[in-house]
């Protein structure tokens, strides 16, 4: 393991910023076998700042290979009740949720990408009930990565297993402010330049948005009727400040989910179920991807864009500036986490209902109606440049430059 | 880890002799975290010998050690659903069971034992329709170890890490006769004079036991109506052999669960959940406890025999020789799974369903008129010594030899 102090100070920042742990709580902590050391000290982290439980559930990549190499199909898609149970009852509880996320980017390389999407989507499917109840915003939950030993070989090949490891924390560790005096007063302020941003946008209240570079995108993304940009801390409904991702860059918001028009090039691979895909462009007609290429992983993307209707439209655009601090790492992750925020991005599938004015109150057909993206998916890409040009079309008409040469105007 | 054609053999062993696995069954995998690696051995095993699928369940002394630490008795006492569920749901579809045991006898030290004791008693409340299923003899499960760091810390305190491990391996490998050229076989040979040891024990049909040694034991152990002798394989009802403990020396069967009287000393330590009771003494009049006293984990003795009224009764007697080849490691394993095969052993709590001519078809009540002890828990400790003497009685009153001199007659 790395440092234990920095390590207690990560195991802090998880539980008193990520996840924003509340008196008397249920926390559900989800990691790898491999990781069940650094999920320890999350948990006694949890049970000192007064969680009343910590389930801890696990899960181990190769493990998940050999189901998927040797299961069938129909199995695969089997989905035990228990499973969906164990985090439906929880969320109800009123639990938060925790993953620590340290998925090595080819652990599924060279397998059937078409089953693992069946089986994937089949468990979207089945969990969608805890979707819904998260889409309610009364509990906190937190996407935070550590390292692991297939990961940090994928991002650093030539150094040993324990300085390759080295290298993956430091870089973790820099990316979320742990190697600053006060990690916890660090977020703060980051949170807040992430909150002015997000209210200039919400001011203006752009229509649309033209995405241009030298790269060949040329999109035109129409905004969502009432939506929202939001950024940095999240809120739940009583008023429980969490970060659902960590770290975090962006500003997003909800595109209309049928006014999308335009070509877009991604900037950066997708890691997609242990399948990279890379270089690939998408062609969009009234919000649908109606064309598709790759370079690389054309089936896996293939896939993504065929779970539901919903996972060929957009659900998200998110802007991050190209001089982000991840970016500056000059590491490609190979984990979205990170990745997304390196660059501004889009995601294909479901929307966020925080990016819609009042949606929680709203019916399904009510949102969608406004322009709302329903899918069981929600995958982010990156097309983010250093020569990356958005003008903003307000409700007027007018022309505002929003982000030129990759970074704010 | 250890010799891969070594661990090969094993994980091929566990599947094929230990649990037996059948096409297109599946099978519920229970390993610690620490032992994910060896898991996937099994796993991939399984599926190769025919799974429809594996569902791995982890575990983690350590994690479990914060929870009894840091939750009230009532979160602890809470059992959810989901967790009783993953076990009812698979044994209803037929599943098998593998448990991979690698407990840290000191796993617990230092900790409240009533608190543990009551969360344990609650999850054996819990799971009891999971224990009925099991109990109707439809699924094949297996016990089975292997090494944990800190097992071996406990049995090789002064060697290094990985000596430790490789000692355990070794120790372990020699009792599963892994260290055989063909340990399928060998299991084979085994099991037969075990069978033939049954035969004898149930032909004579022995009404009662009377056990003496110089150490104080002197009990009268009369047998439950109807109680049957088994030993090595089991078979479900549906003929499927399997082997439910491996290593296994022993032959058991079922005292009457209000006709044992007289004292008996201990002759190994008995570790329960963590925390080792030695030394300690049972009176019993008309099958129930009704002194105690340990020299060592007096409090953990007394919880144990306070689960239920069942748990100070007897459900198991077993017959083991002072030969035995876990005896003749030399080790104390600190596991009951290797203890009590290295030793004559009785058993507190539930008798098995098993032990009784056709226990499967009658209710509780006609089971507990011929001497059935009913309970939630079933601990083994072990009376076996150097110089024991078992005296059989049959229903006419001879009396025959079964075991002098720690071996049998």
């Amino acid at each position: 393991m790395y440092r234990k102090k920095d390590l207690q100070k990560y195991a802090e920042l998880i539980v008193k910023v990520g996840v924003n742990l509340q008196q008397n709580q249920i926390m559900v902590l989800h990691c790898s076998t491999e990781n069940s050391e650094f999920g320890n000290l999350v948990m006694e982290e949890a049970f000192k700042a007064g969680a009343k439980d910590v389930v801890r559930i696990y899960d181990d990549e190769r493990a998940q290979r050999l189901r998927y190499h040797y299961a069938t199909v129909e199995t695969l898609k089997d989905i035990p009740h228990w499973q969906v149970d164990l985090w439906v009852s929880n969320a109800k509880k009123g639990a938060c949720f925790v993953w620590l996320e340290s998925d090595n980017p080819d652990a599924f390389l060279g397998l059937d990408g078409k089953k693992i999407s069946e089986g994937r989507k089949a468990w979207l499917h089945a969990r969608k009930e805890f979707n819904e109840i998260i889409d309610r915003g009364e509990n906190q939950w937190t996407i935070i990565a550590i390292p692991s030993k297939g990961w940090a070989k994928k991002l650093f090949p030539h150094e040993t297993e324990q300085n390759g490891m080295r290298k993956l924390w430091d870089s973790i560790f820099h990316c979320i402010r742990i190697d600053t005096p006060d990690p916890v007063k660090a977020w703060e302020i980051h949170t807040e330049t992430i909150r002015e941003r997000c209210n200039w946008l919400n001011e203006i209240d752009f229509r649309t948005f033209h995405i241009t570079n030298a790269s060949g995108t040329d999109l035109i993304v129409e905004m969502a009727e009432d939506n929202l940009f939001c950024g940095g801390a999240d809120v739940t409904v009583s008023g429980v400040a969490y970060q659902a991702n960590m770290p975090t860059e962006e500003v997003f918001s909800m595109p209309h989910s049928s006014r999308v028009n335009g070509r877009v090039i991604s900037s950066m691979p997708l890691n997609y179920q242990g399948v990279l895909i890379d270089n690939f462009t998408l062609t969009f007609h009234d919000g649908k991807v109606v064309e598709h290429s790759a370079e690389k992983g054309m089936d896996a993307l293939t896939a993504l864009l065929n779970i539901d209707d919903g996972s060929r439209r957009l659900g998200e655009i998110a802007l991050v500036p190209y001089t982000s601090p991840i970016r500056e790492t000059g590491i490609l992750f190979f984990n979205t986490l990170f990745d997304e925020n390196a660059s501004c991005h889009l995601a294909l599938g479901s929307a966020y209902p925080s990016n819609m004015k009042g949606c929680l109150s709203m019916t399904m057909e009510e949102r969608k109606a406004k322009g709302y993206n329903d899918s069981v998916s929600h995958i982010d890409f990156m097309f983010g440049t250093a020569d990356l040009k958005i003008m903003g079309i307000t409700r007027e008409g007018k022309e505002v430059p929003v982000f030129s040469d990759g970074n704010w105007a």
